[in-house]
């Protein structure tokens, strides 16, 4: 798999349930704030879009849950992005920094509402672009963040 | 204590920890939405007043954690509100349904930010007119919701 | 469709993000919940069951996002459970109440592990029968609880 | 004020309400996770605590609000300890990096159950030592963190 963007975080204790691993719905947030985060990383910012009037929302969601994060784990979230039709597609992955143990790996299909109706947003469309640099770069990731320890 | 309005309420898991009981920053969720559903009982919504450009903003809280909720607890949420200058002063309770037992007992104080300046509020002053007649009214509670089971 | 359970919710304010819709992660909330009560409605508690150390761990999420949930929302979580192999798989859709709009549809695929090991749990096997009963029961819900207001 | 830690953090985007600031709940979220992050500095892990009967719990919350953080904004949570009697007491105030501006003071008093029983917590009691040193020191912060990116 060729990534884009990789993002370093570590489980915070109140995200943790009951059965004392990170619960399923914070894995939508880890990988939302690296969406976030890789539209950051190219000057994209996601609230300066809402307040445009651009929303990209996610229409569909496929996660398989392979090993579970616990108090403590660091972990590595990766994404990499396409387009098919009307359609962002985004691959990504979360691996157990200790080991490279994946975590989930999820897909996840945006589109753009402009002023409320599907459209096309330019500012989406130009990552692709960076993503078919990416695709000649032998998979090295571009703008790989240090992992923080928090 | 004389309280205006009560909302029942239910633990979900998701919002208890690794400890097996609900995380202390769901009780600010609680009574946020038991404020929410307050405003709501009255005709006021938060939502529809942060989009005219008034926010009630919470200035200072204060919470005395009593008894852990766990999995499964039911529990009401009860509230008081007052004026002093202007801040909204709101007392904010939770008990264990099963047995009345004190959970939290929380003063929250909130001032209104008007085009994102202190200011005043006439929709949250018209609550309190309503709080001076619920306190001639020997302690019932007008708006009483039932506990559902969820 | 054939639903065996159903849950009477409502959006709470701080679920909504800054798009002012409910904020995605939150729907895994509200199914993860409803499969909790639904287990609850059939004497079934899965915070005791993972004392025992047997726990229901999500193995796959597909969601599909239709219509968003917006503040003072409320709406009705409905959930089918079947067993395919050793994998329990939960149909999670959830409606609008106003209009009964579809706001997501999800397919959950559990699995059951007993003291950390892939195995059959009879108290989630004792809810296929049930859900067996229930398909001969011409599609109304046998178990439907009340849309409380909170 | 003497901080004994402190953690660099960026706003998420979903800790961001409908108001467009991140909601008050996820302060809390915070400054517990700033705490487990001071004692995880220090060699002791509040999982393991809760795994060997050890419960840090929080029996008051004092916070005041001063300046909401937005999305992307990064901030520094920093941290005092001190004991009174059997509470340990939390000065734990949060800044804007941008200009260190204050965005929440707050106050946390927990006490040590052991076994379910208030008791003493050898492991908590060595990080008052700790901060003793600290107030030797100067006023810099022995263990600071750097300031990741998320």
């Amino acid at each position: 798999m060729q990534y884009q963007f990789e993002l370093g975080m570590k489980v915070r204790d109140y995200e943790c349930d009951l059965q004392g691993i990170v619960n399923n719905a914070n894995y939508q947030h880890y990988i939302e704030h690296t969406r976030h985060e890789f539209l950051l990383s190219r000057g994209v910012s996601f609230a300066e879009l809402h307040q445009r009037g651009i929303d990209a929302v996610v229409a569909r969601l496929n996660m398989a849950f392979k090993t579970p994060l616990r108090s403590g784990d660091r972990f590595v979230s990766r994404l990499a992005m396409r387009k098919e039709g009307i359609k962002y597609i985004f691959q990504q992955d979360i691996f157990r920094l200790a080991d490279q143990k994946p975590v989930i790996r999820a897909t996840v299909e945006a589109v753009c509402l402009v002023q409320g109706r599907l459209g096309t947003c330019p500012e989406l469309d130009a990552l692709l672009l960076d993503a078919a640099d990416a695709s000649d770069n032998n998979g090295s990731v571009p703008a790989a963040t240090p992992h923080p320890n928090a």
